[in-house]
């Protein structure tokens, strides 16, 4: 989440001269910031710069983006009624910058490193719809779930085909891997998650999966819920969060042919570069030496030192494992390298 | 959590008179309030009515409470030097408000239920301190445990004497049973839970032990941490929240002798009589028939209708085991009756 930003003294220079969304809406700026992660960070991957509200907003809804407040729809929806207002999505008109962008960003990347699209997941887009707003329980939202069931379906299935739609959009515009964000997951619990939200990640998920693109799912707040995911999804790889150990979320997937990635809490990186590194390598042996996509288990925060980030990076890239770190994570060295799907 | 509150009519009529703080210091109108879900939603024990920060401001910080923006301290701790500004806390002089209102509490229940007391847990209040209000990520007080381990745990010591020495007040004052908050504990990935949180818990939890008084420790957002917590604190029981399936909770605690407080999640309130006495049932069932407390898994949602809260109240109460559901439940019917404590 969120590699480009605030941290970066460059990004903020990019910021002040054009708000948020028109970075997002403006394929130079969007690239611009994407890339400048990789050379002053050294990340082995970009991710293309936007925000998951914009589907959304490409719905119809207005969206307003205020330091300090965080993104607000004008006009939440309440009632089956609002969901009259929200338009049928073709990709590559409403959301043509973002494609842009992503062709753009691949021209200039020049396969250097695989460039990641993403978007987030009906439920995260609906909680925001629904809310108006972010909130800290989503209660209205959830109350919609319990209220107006019919409706909080109706709602998802919208979003899970604009979303889809977007995805397939994005990979044909360039994108090597798409991430899907359900960033509100942890508003769920077990039943209302299985019934809300993994039912919509799954349907995306299967449109994804023919087009050979590997998906990556994160719902924060939902450790609990990483084997529901790869199972039903059957994602190329789950996020963990930095609430789970690495060995606790792998136990929790055992016998499954899911890569992960995360997971390093974001806070560690106010700790000593030498503090980073032990933590950063005690990840990496706790998710051991197949399928692992180091990370952090969320977005970076905007206070992070630069050179504190890019210890995190540089930490990841000198950790060779050695014998015994395989005995530790209980991996034969002549074990088959991990293949994300079954030949 | 707030088994009192916004909820019910009589308590607004109440605030309406007086602010929260004045509620809280005023034992009159504390054990009022206290009082009310007993006769209105028909609860079977009371929890006295206070808040977790009056302990921050009996060590000398001043804590305002301003609707709509919720709790907050005037000078928050940013270094070593401020925590020269806590004063040690004798509870009988500065947190005697409360005391007292045990005890008035006990004298109006007249036995017909027991009273719970309770105190917000070390870190909780530690990461309220340092940030001087609730934040969605408490990345101040986080920081500090990454930068500052040294002032992090000069803190948490304090709090824990003062934290120790006020449930034992309480339960000299009269409370048949504390309750321990640590509201916060899913700001924290393991490594900073078992660090920061879990030894203060167990170090409180082993002065009241002694008491007799049973403890029941309550950590949402760490519900990966309930056998941890069940193990170090030796409490009687622990809280489960709402992300946590009952049967799940169960089977990280296997094989330990400790109760389970929760956990339906208080947005099904939103629902109808009819699925909240669905899923008050199903809730019971995954618990099983030994050691649980019926309740709800985080706090009482403020537009809740007191009527749904009756109605949670009463499916627990006619909840009745039969013998399928003790089969499904893997109990034999000739098992040995909950004891939380080795005779």
């Amino acid at each position: 989440m969120r590699q480009a930003g605030r941290y970066l003294p460059e990004y903020r220079a990019v910021r002040a001269k054009s708000d948020f969304l028109t970075m997002c809406r403006t394929p130079e700026l969007a690239v611009e910031v994407t890339l400048q992660p990789l050379d002053l960070v050294g990340v082995d991957a970009a991710i293309i710069f936007s925000d998951i509200l914009v589907v959304p907003e490409a719905m119809g809804m207005h969206l307003t983006l205020d330091e300090g407040i965080g993104p607000q729809f004008t006009s939440p929806l309440r009632a089956m009624a609002d969901l009259d207002r929200l338009q049928p999505v073709d990709p590559n008109e409403s959301l043509g910058y973002m494609l842009d962008a992503i062709r753009l960003a691949r021209r200039e990347i020049n396969d250097r490193v695989p460039l990641i699209g993403f978007a987030g997941a009906p439920w995260t887009l609906a909680a925001y719809m629904v809310e108006g707003k972010g909130t800290k329980q989503f209660a209205l939202a959830k109350r919609m779930l319990f209220e107006q069931p019919t409706m909080a379906h109706a709602l998802l299935d919208k979003l899970a085909t604009a979303v889809g739609d977007f995805l397939l959009a994005q990979i044909a515009a360039g994108a090597q891997v798409v991430q899907l964000f359900e960033s509100w997951a942890g508003s769920l619990g077990p039943e209302e998650f299985r019934a809300y939200s993994l039912p919509y990640l799954a349907r995306i998920a299967a449109r994804v999966r023919p087009t050979g693109v590997p998906l990556i799912v994160f719902a924060p707040g939902a450790g609990w819920a990483l084997r529901d995911i790869a199972e039903a999804t059957q994602a190329e790889a789950v996020g963990v969060d930095w609430h789970s150990s690495p060995r606790s979320a792998r136990a929790l997937c055992a016998g499954l042919n899911v890569a992960m990635q995360g997971n390093l809490d974001p806070c560690a990186l106010y700790a000593s570069p030498a503090e980073i590194r032990r933590r950063t390598h005690e990840m990496i042996a706790g998710f051991g030496p197949i399928g692992h996509v180091a990370n952090l288990g969320h977005g970076i925060l905007p206070d992070v030192a630069p050179a504190h980030a890019r210890a995190f990076v540089d930490a990841v890239k000198e950790w060779r494992w050695t014998e015994e770190h395989l005995a530790a994570a209980g991996v034969s060295t002549d074990a088959t390298p991990f293949s994300p799907r079954p030949a």
